[in-house]
């Protein structure tokens, strides 16, 4: 069963967990200086209005009407009680999945790309650079940039660049422009440290340009809480009063906070952070005030880290590999109102194909780390014979990512 | 603006145009005998309940409650407006598409695939077999087959097989078997005509395992009703009487008789083919007695046919690529009731990318063929001033199909 809603139920306002943190957020602080960051080293790389966003107090923060227009031609996104795989798993949990991936870029990604491709535009910047990996994000923004006529230019991880075309065509294919990174350095593999830097560089040396960040910073979870308040309000209409769990996976914790911030003021539910065991932040980082980049031109941020210097081995969720997590996130997981827990790429893929046999739709293997935590919790409630109500976050399709799928099936994937 | 409606607002019978036809079909011919196909012909390939399908002449059939359970995981599919197109295109029509890409298997295969399979799991089949081109149908089999545990064997154009893999890791993801055909000739590149040899020989051959076939079929366009008789609805919800015009893209003809033919016995409602003009078998082929297949072992269909050994050129709308059509699509076409028109290749995806760029979706490049045929129509509503309503069939996405857009983006697409 499915629950959808009509166009103009789209939330009209974003929600702002900021002010109801447990424990107060830590400022940014300047790279060299380590004092708290002020708006004037910002203002060269992003609008005021997000900006202001960034740093706001309010609990509600109105959409304006030009974004709502365009989140409505793929929003509210679906409900979906995944019943034929809670039959799998005879379980007297009841499984819910809010599925981001009817997006035109396949993910929730584009949720926090328009706004901020709106607002760029409203304050005259004609060009956006951002930085991808495996380019999701940078499909989004190119997306998001084509919507507004703005110019879009992407440095892409120089390996996922050359082993993982088609994003880059999609990119292309709403007239963005691609690059390899690092530019200067034509042998090295890049790494998302690489990218950001080079995506920076760009637009601080430029007149007509601003830089787009597509995860980690407030603004961006704050534009991803459509997602949980489209799911609180459907979880309603069917029939629950509300989740007891909500899972999502986390790479810089966009999606996770959108599907589950709405929720951070409900003591009464459990809230779950899935990462991958080689990249394991949250369960294994220490919680400091680190760069956001490898090079350590960004400021430094207050969160749970693996060192910026640190590099994830090449597993098929790029999306999670981020030696960092949004300062809010981390905020939550260390005053213990969120849990973590890491799994393995081969558990991972397991659950994927489980769910794509039983369900249907196949899962990027970021979202088959939220997949995972859904079914295990599933197999606990059968085993202590509880109904709980499980809500997991469906950030994304799988459809870019067959490749990592072949080598699941014939066994060549590493157990990292 | 998008129109969804709850799940259980799917139909719950298909709609069978069979007796609303302008002319009596003929009927399809033994390929031995060519005297009229008798159903013990029929019965060593597919399911009695299947075989009624082909032949009945009531108006309506029920859809059984397995069935539409299944279909509910993503059905009713949204209506969407596309009105930034509009703006960019400076007409006063107004245009809707159907969105049949949001299904697991990004198509509307599985409409068709989904019954199939129940039908033949409940005559005691415990294994199919079908051909696929570029692979849209096999994957929606494959999908459709592990829903009911059985198994599936698909035959697949072996310079498909070689050269886009994806669809291969998809059917293998959902548990279906893949071979590359023809089977006993290594060196041979294949074509659907192969396929379907080398599928119906192997059914034929085995008391467990029926053929199944993914268009043309009067069964196969009966299954695609669902999504004429939803757009009906949701356009009422849009305020839209009807639509003016109805167009959907042409091979075998499932997707634009599953869109047109709830409209055909509304005369005030245009309809639509659009077809390759690589590949133009309603706006160049002759209505005559033809094989299904290329080696003549299909019984007849009285079509619009290039000839069984037609070979199209290799365009990237792979599923556009048949030498003949639905026996339903042909009757209206000589008929009058439907109209048909060609475009060339290079045409088609300037349509696509200016869909993508102003409405966001990324088409598949068969369903490319009905956006070129909408935005013509669109262009000429301005032209002379009219305000029409045009609807057209969003068959599938392209993800699978970046490759074509690179192409398209570099200039590498031949002018055929």
């Amino acid at each position: 069963m499915r629950w959808t809603m009509p166009s103009d139920r789209v939330p009209e306002a974003w929600y702002n967990v900021v002010p109801d943190l447990p424990e107060p957020l830590q400022p940014p602080l300047h790279p060299g200086t380590r004092e708290p960051v002020t708006p004037d080293l910002l203002t060269p790389l992003f609008p005021m209005a997000l900006i202001g966003q960034e740093v706001s107090q309010e609990n509600y923060i109105d959409i304006p009407g030009e974004v709502l227009d365009i989140l409505r031609l793929w929003r509210p996104t679906p409900l979906v009680r995944a019943r034929r795989l809670e039959q799998a798993l005879q379980t007297p949990a009841r499984i819910y999945y809010k599925d981001e991936s009817v997006s035109p870029a396949g993910s929730h990604k584009p949720n926090t790309a328009v706004p901020q491709a709106f607002y760029n535009h409203a304050e005259g910047v004609r060009r956006l650079t951002t930085e991808t990996g495996a380019g999701q994000w940078g499909s989004a923004l190119a997306y998001a940039c084509s919507l507004f006529g703005i110019e879009c230019k992407v440095y892409m991880v120089r390996a996922s660049y050359l082993q993982k075309p088609y994003r880059r065509v999609m990119i292309e294919t709403w007239g963005g422009e691609v690059v390899a990174s690092p530019v200067d350095e034509p042998e090295h593999p890049g790494s998302l440290g690489t990218a950001i830097t080079d995506a920076v560089r760009d637009a601080g040396a430029r007149e007509d340009s601003h830089y787009s960040l597509g995860s980690v910073l407030n603004h961006v979870l704050l534009h991803q809480t459509v997602i949980g308040q489209e799911a609180k309000e459907q979880l309603q209409m069917a029939g629950e009063e509300r989740p007891d769990i909500v899972i999502g996976c986390c790479g810089g914790g966009s999606n996770l906070g959108g599907l589950s911030l709405p929720f951070v003021t409900d003591s009464r539910v459990e809230l779950l952070a899935a990462e991958p065991s080689s990249c394991p932040t949250l369960t294994g980082g220490k919680f400091d005030y680190d760069f956001g980049d490898s090079a350590g031109v960004t400021p430094l941020l207050a969160m749970y880290t693996l060192g910026h210097e640190f590099v994830p081995p090449a597993i098929h969720a790029g999306g999670l590999r981020y030696h960092g997590d949004a300062p809010i996130i981390c905020d939550l997981v260390k005053a213990g109102r969120m849990r973590a827990v890491a799994y393995p790429q081969t558990k991972v893929f397991d659950a994927a194909v489980q769910f794509a046999r039983t369900q249907g739709p196949i899962p990027a293997p970021e979202t088959a780390h939220a997949i995972r935590a859904a079914i295990d919790e599933a197999v606990r409630c059968r085993e202590e014979g509880r109904e709980r109500v499980i809500l997991f976050g469906y950030s994304g399709h799988g459809l870019l990512d067959l490749q990592a799928y072949d080598d699941y099936l014939a066994g060549r994937l590493g157990e990292e």
